[in-house]
């Protein structure tokens, strides 16, 4: 895919999810469905997606690659907890888009989240 | 790969790094020994690295799913700048030691850098 890239500065939003059920966040084909809706949500573009389940009942690590950069989440189903990743450059991505797609595809609430600029971009209001 | 999964609480490493050459920003297989000197400085364990080379002179954007989370890379040659992200967690992971190991791998410096404590992870020192 030639995708064009985009310009550098950017936001990247860390978030701590948790109120997870178990089996949701060690079922890899939810994780990789909840990471496509996720972009679709923030309005970017999926060039990869590279997922690793740790076992049955064990966590899944997920990232997707993008034109704008990148959405990783990985899950510990026996804390039911999720790390989140949203870093996307250019105009028009919205990372908090993305960010409650991820919250309502796996029914979970973030205990944490930040929002970081990213080589230069100017900080703004967040959600 | 069986690796075990590390415990959720984890470091999560941000840094904006500038004064990069555009021929080791555009070189795909430069980055990704990179990614691996890095993940080695570190101690953790490389599940899969995926790279997306955005065309020639043009930038790379790579990611190392780690046992122990992941490492990004995003670069843009016609800027010298990248933006990296580190994420580890359990104990013996120095996500310091990659960041350093890719700043000389890439001969560039940290513009900005900062660590953020994932998970319920206490805050510690930082280099």
């Amino acid at each position: 895919m030639n995708a064009p890239h985009h310009p550098a500065k950017g936001v990247h939003l860390i978030a701590d999810l948790e109120g997870g059920a178990a089996a949701a966040l060690s079922d890899p084909a939810l994780i990789e469905r909840v990471l496509r809706a996720a972009a679709e949500a923030a309005r970017v573009h999926v060039l990869a997606l590279n997922l690793h389940h740790f076992g049955p009942e064990q966590g899944v690590t997920g990232v997707a690659l993008l034109a704008e950069s990148h959405i990783s989440i990985h899950s510990w189903p026996e804390e039911g907890v999720a790390a989140i990743d949203i870093f996307v450059c250019g105009e028009g991505a919205d990372a908090w888009a993305a960010l409650h797609a991820i919250e309502e595809g796996l029914a979970m609430r973030s205990a944490h989240a930040q929002a970081i600029p990213r080589l230069g971009a100017r900080p703004h209001a967040t959600d």
